[in-house]
């Protein structure tokens, strides 16, 4: 068994699915409009009400997960939890209804993933498709070739906020919504002249806004449900004529979507004209299906991030033989303590790994406290396959892999995080340590016991003898770790 | 005439020269032992006493260097100025003595300079050197082939530093000598293996501690002055024999180079074997020639900072076309208004150029707030040829160049800086606001009229009346602009 949930700024959606013989099989889909994006107060925090609405939603599909094991869940949250100031608490009450761990992802991410999704679900030509998904905070545009994307884009505009703008009071006027259609055009020159010379075969619309415009359209009669210039232009008047949400009804336009529809219709209308599209055709499958297929890859150990992390080192020249004897020392580290420090899951050792592979990555800006250069690139680049806390966490043990190991490394953390994170940089701190001298030397054997605020190493008898500088330098990490009251204990036979 | 200026750690020293058919003529050398680095206090502040030896070595240069015309003159601080927490409010006396402006370098920078300046004082052969600085607060270890540096590095050990920690009272001990040889080598492990890979033909030492080095094996009949691996284990024997500093002095050792004469072995100690070097001559020309041959590069517009910015054009994929155009745009407006502005120096014009050809450079990491990844890696990456203050300076302008106009932009700069960067910024953001559609569109004949707190800006007749997104975003700007009580005003004729 196979699920996937998208906390979407408008929706939240569910998917659940089998994996029979390599394919998914959807068995259920479910979707609420729980509006989380309409319930960001002016300061950005999620009000209680409307997180009382989504935890309500969330408990109906934690009904629909029990016995789903981990590895088969993938549950994310989108711009709404980007942005909430109180993000944070609420994830850890989503957590607990769930009973599954909630990522938020950035808006690359987002369109990635979305990518993933519509591509599995067309027919596989090899032209290039534009794939465009209003959400209720962003849109995503995409191009792409079969299953790779070649350009993501998310930009900050949304059904939900601009309703909230443009539309608050269900009215439709002209000015409105010329003025929304301007909005999302300044929003679209940063990409525009760039797509356009890109370039596309077919277009292809992914998410409920536009569903609704080609429903719209067909009901209409404006076209055969195609989406296409003129009808848009068509459709523009009508709705100004129209003047009211309330209208829409008639045309078969569910209750909870009516208000966010001329919002929605003015990001694409914008889209048409800036990319000029002419014709553009609807397709199922989205972030949620995208969740299924990543999912799948992963245990097909066709892990994107992987390939991620490859494609730093190679961007930023990363010493990649001295990488991988630090991350064999810890490896080797981790599997004897890992039971005592109570560190079991996947995640943990995977951030490890990747620390080590990375944690030189700062040099590429500067020598001088590359440690802080390279957490500030692990946290804010757009790294394909992986999450916002997923990142911070990387750039943490990045952060703390040298000099001094102070409270700082850990300021941004969660106080729940800092035990397990302490533990993990530990064992970077000791792996970079060991293999100091860059030749290439295989780790030593070493015994490690892991307690609570200790760690004892054990070197093999003689190794340290003829190791003076890896001797001074576990003295000098002895005296760092004793500043936040760890103590290393170093021993030979 | 040039002057150069080097505000050491250890020592300050001044070098004026005349440039002479293209060729530089030394007129004088000065120098003082300021030792700037052990004024410092406990917090990393200069302490009043310090400053006043300083400003007081200043004023004897100053005398020299009136006169000589501003292009023609650099000054600048090393590692004790990089780390000093009111480095700021000295150099502003520092600046007020002297009537130049001074700089603060990073490490590398530092390593720069200094292989430029010995570089042009060796033979002209074709093999690999390497040259090795020993300074007050830092050591530079550099790998090149005639002019051009291959390798630059700067680590955080100098004879000040270390003699602060490990001969403070004067006595040189076994066991100290070791501790301070065993500190240095851990520094080195982090360039060992690399710079032993990249390989030499010939060592070359170039600064006071090692000129001292060689001295005193000639002196003791060690060696002919040439340091080698047997003289340096030979001297190290002899001088934990000696026991203390002062005996130095019947060695024609300088009294106020003595303090530090071990301190400085021990880091040269350690560069003989963790490099293992075999022999090693010293060089005339250090940082304050190779101060000079920047200049004079500079004024035959060889500006090495040009290099620097295609370069980091290059490596972060930037949109030469665009930035090209966006340059266009903002030098077309910096002429009408920097007289009325009081933007007049050759320095705000560079700025604001540069900071057009990489505004996007932040785009790399993210487009997510890809203004504020720009400016953190323009402040903080190795940029040859450019001073600490002048990086801080384009880093502000291409985080202020989008979004809200904000005074979290100029939180960092000091008040007097603030009118200057705002109108550059103000520059900026018009040049890439008429930029937006990327077309690769000339700038129009704008007429631009700059008040103290007000511009004036009229577009050709019919320009603006087919751009209504540029309408749009020039109405944001005005927006923008008046929360930090500018006033912009639109205006067509």
């Amino acid at each position: 068994m196979l699920a996937a949930i998208d906390m979407g700024s408008n929706s939240f959606h569910m998917v659940v699915a089998r994996l029979v013989h390599g394919e998914i099989r959807t068995v259920e889909k479910m979707g609420e409009k729980v509006q989380l994006g309409a319930g960001l107060d002016p300061y950005n925090r999620l009000t209680e009400d409307v997180q009382q609405r989504a935890l309500d939603c969330l408990s109906r599909f934690a009904q629909r997960l029990q016995g789903t094991p981990p590895e088969g869940v993938q549950i994310v949250g989108t711009n709404a939890l980007r942005v909430a100031r109180n993000a944070h608490d609420f994830i850890a009450r989503a957590e607990e209804v769930l009973g599954y761990p909630v990522e938020v992802i950035a808006g690359r991410e987002e369109a990635r993933l979305i990518y993933l999704g519509v591509s599995h679900t067309l027919s596989d030509d090899t032209g290039k498709r534009l794939v465009i998904d209003i959400g209720g905070g962003s849109t995503e545009f995409i191009i792409g070739q079969r299953f790779e994307p070649l350009e993501l884009e998310s930009l900050h505009m949304g059904c939900v906020s601009f309703r909230n703008r443009y539309f608050p009071d269900g009215k439709i006027t002209r000015r409105q919504m010329d003025k929304a259609i301007t909005h999302a055009e300044q929003e679209l020159q940063n990409i525009r002249q760039h797509y356009r010379s890109v370039g596309w075969q077919s277009a292809v619309g992914s998410s409920g806004s536009i569903k609704a415009i080609a429903h719209v359209l067909a009901t209409l009669k404006i076209t055969d449900g195609t989406i296409n210039r003129e009808g848009m232009e068509e459709l523009r008047k009508r709705l100004v004529a129209m003047g009211n949400v309330d209208k829409l009804a008639e045309l078969g336009v569910r209750q909870d979507r009516q208000s966010i529809f001329p919002a929605g219709f003015a990001i694409l209308m914008a889209a048409f004209r800036s990319l000029d599209i002419q014709a553009m055709t609807f397709a199922d499958g989205a972030l949620r299906e995208g969740l299924l297929y990543d999912i799948v890859g992963r245990i097909r150990h066709e892990d994107v991030r992987e390939r991620t992390i490859t494609a730093l080192q190679e961007r930023y020249h990363v010493d990649q033989a001295h990488g991988a004897m630090v991350e064999k020392t810890a490896i080797a580290a981790w599997k004897q303590v890992a039971d005592q420090w109570g560190l079991r899951t996947t995640a943990d050792e995977d951030v490890l790994r990747w620390a080590c592979r990375l944690h030189e990555i700062g040099l590429t800006i500067s020598h001088s406290q590359y440690h802080k250069h390279g957490a500030y690139l692990l946290r804010y680049s757009d790294l394909p396959g992986f999450s916002q806390p997923f990142q911070k966490d990387l750039a943490t043990l990045v952060r703390g892999h040298r000099r001094k190991f102070s409270s700082a490394v850990f300021e941004d953390i969660e106080p729940e995080d800092k035990p397990r994170l302490t533990y993990l940089c530990i064992l970077l701190r000791l792996a970079v340590l060991i293999q100091h001298p860059r030749n290439l030397e295989e780790p030593p054997a070493f015994t490690l016991h892991g307690h609570e605020k200790r760690l004892v190493i054990e070197f093999p008898e003689g190794w340290l003898d003829n190791r003076p500088l890896t001797l001074a330098d576990l003295e000098n990490e002895r005296e760092y770790l004793a500043r936040q009251d760890f103590s290393l204990e170093i021993s030979g036979p």
